[in-house]
């Protein structure tokens, strides 16, 4: 438990949070002749591996998957089980939240260890998408929209995005070159990740003008202003504080908040970011640490936008003015608060179920000093927000690192 | 907590599980002009009724729900706060464990409340099907099949269990007759539930006979003895034991047990069930309960040769003689351990994602002594079970009429 005393230095005393007490991470991108299931089970397997415990010691398993029409698999969660015969008969389940699929994984993990279910709990997040047309992929997103309102069905994710930037760029200003920022600091972050879709350095000219190789999606979104379609899966495994005691290594769970927001966007004010507002603010309170407590955030850059909203739902910056945590240098490698040192979504990859369980992986291994990727020096707090729908399903979880 | 000592009575002393406290269920059957929104805005707004609670009271909210390309709606969760604006900014997350998602978000529900998360939570199980067709609805219940065995992929539900059918007549006898038995026995119990989608009596000729009105489906199996499909939803609010003191009736959800098998049929003796016989004796074992204490069961009937298997996984009969609890007259209406009171997946419908949660609504009002359809006098233990795929994910609830 950590106590903020006023004009005290933090006292850190003997938590009683889940922990994470190991991960694994396949690499994102185009993995042909890898289905679904060899992806649960690769990480599954590498997250026992890496926590060097035997499958029999699980206690339950949660798998974070959106699927919506992706592949035939409907009943997924018993998948993870093909990983180890040790497995059979143990409790596992799906969980959905659209593209915060593996956050909703991660919960029921949470749940399910304080409620003395579990001692050790498995979470996969696994999504394959690349066996699908880029247009069978825009439907099965779009599934993730409402479907009740004819002005909504049927758009895709870039084209609702777009009506948000341009909602910005009319009650503030354009957001364009701010979102060009924002896609180069995360491509070259990316540069780093071995595990990420793209390595590819993008110039700030490339990414904030319009070209044959940079085409408009939906205006006026870019195409280096979208995530990437891909395939990955990531596994960490949770465990209570007294079965994390001895585990070598262990990264506490300080908080992890969900908020649901209303499914269509005509009940909301869809600029005003609420949803995110409330669950980033929400577990940075219930972890007792304010931003200034942050070494690093992970966050749902599924398009170039929604990384620049949740600078302002984050309080980095008040509304319209995000800008200024880029300008600033705040956000980027070795800024203040850099956030997406993975590369984020849209250079790390967004294989959609995965990606909640993969910023979770990668706190982890960020806080216990090996980074995949780029590291910040002496972390101690992690600050995670992953995000399904238009702002509609929001999870925020607050990690802090756990020194002997 | 129930205590059983040895030739003593039964006390029962304030317990620490968790209740179900309200219940709420639609008609189940073919509904047109009702789409799934609507089926679970409908139930929400019952049971917050029922509970006479409001709805900014609920803490969290789980949906049941196995779509799977039954609808478009892919990101279902978020549209139960449609039926109450309070409910904005809640956590709602979806559950999905195939035909057993109902109880999945049951279970989800029950560790929210012990983990100390929520005080209140909110259940829907709810299930759109007859907007398609027969065929399409036969191929997304398939996509709860294993897809990467070509022996079974595409194979359809009722013809996997009619290859058990076909199993258990070679290993035994042929089970026919009794399975016929079970669509009478079903059909007559659904005639006294006004919620059944069929309320017809069927007598033993026409069932246990090829006819043109009762054709083979797969063999064995004829239409008789396949479960219906159904739109409908249903709803429970469950509380933790400190809030559900205040409330005017609970009922106690002494145990509830999940156990997941492996998905492909090769890695198993099917016929064994496993899976169910694990989590039906796992749930009486944790619950202090014996099949003696029992008053009811709603078992998962999907196929009829699935309820003759569930008879001898409960331990009615030993294996291979399930026939014994119908010919002895123990699980029918007045019998000693009656079975599908409500008519069961056969008779009163089976919207997937509804079932396991309309099985605890109807258990709720069974032992509240407010049975939707047939009663049984003094009950005070029930059984639940409820099972996702081939015996694949498999929940035994056990529970408990708490009398002041």
């Amino acid at each position: 438990m950590e106590y903020l005393l006023q004009g005290q230095k933090k006292i850190t005393m003997t938590h009683d949070s889940v922990s994470i007490v190991a991960a694994a991470h396949s690499p994102f991108g185009r993995l042909d002749g890898i289905n679904l299931e060899d992806l649960i089970v690769k990480v599954t397997r590498d997250a026992l591996a890496d926590a060097a415990i035997d499958a029999a010691e699980i206690d339950a398993l949660f798998l974070g998957h959106f699927n919506s029409g992706l592949v035939a698999d409907g009943f997924a969660a018993s998948l993870m089980l093909q990983a180890d015969p040790q497995l059979r008969f143990k409790p596992a389940t799906r969980c959905e939240n659209a593209c915060a699929s593996g956050s909703a994984a991660i919960q029921a993990g949470i749940n399910a260890i304080r409620s003395g279910a579990a001692e050790l709990v498995l979470v996969v997040g696994a999504e394959k998408m690349t066996s699908n047309s880029t247009a069978d992929v825009t439907r099965a997103l779009s599934g993730a929209g409402y479907q009740h309102d004819e002005r909504e069905a049927g758009l895709s994710f870039a084209q609702l995005f777009g009506q948000v930037a341009q909602q910005y760029a009319e009650r503030y200003h354009s957001p364009l070159a701010s979102m060009a920022a924002i896609a180069v600091k995360n491509h070259a972050n990316a540069m780093s990740n071995p595990l990420a879709q793209m390595h590819r350095v993008m110039d700030f000219e490339h990414c904030n003008n319009i070209s044959q190789s940079n085409p408009v999606i939906a205006q006026p979104l870019r195409l280096t202003d979208c995530s990437l379609i891909s395939d990955g899966a990531a596994a960490v495994i949770l465990a209570s504080p007294r079965r994390a005691r001895s585990m070598q290594r262990q990264v506490a769970i300080r908080a992890m908040t969900q908020v649901n927001d209303f499914l269509p966007l005509s009940s909301r004010d869809v600029l005003a970011f609420e949803g995110p507002q409330r669950a980033i603010h929400g577990a940075m309170r219930e972890a007792g640490v304010t931003l200034g407590d942050l070494s690093f955030a992970e966050v749902h850059d599924c398009f170039t936008i929604a990384e620049l909203l949740i600078y302002e739902a984050m309080g980095l910056a008040p509304k319209g003015e995000g800008h200024r945590a880029l300008d600033d240098g705040t956000v980027r490698h070795g800024g203040r608060l850099p956030v997406n040192l993975s590369g984020g979504l849209k250079a790390k990859g967004h294989p959609v179920g995965a990606t909640g369980v993969s910023m979770h992986a990668l706190g982890f291994r960020q806080l216990i000093g090996q980074p995949i990727g780029l590291g910040v020096p002496r972390a101690e707090f992690g600050l995670l927000f992953n995000m399904g729908g238009m702002a509609v399903a929001n999870y925020a979880s607050v990690l802090q690192a756990v020194r002997a």
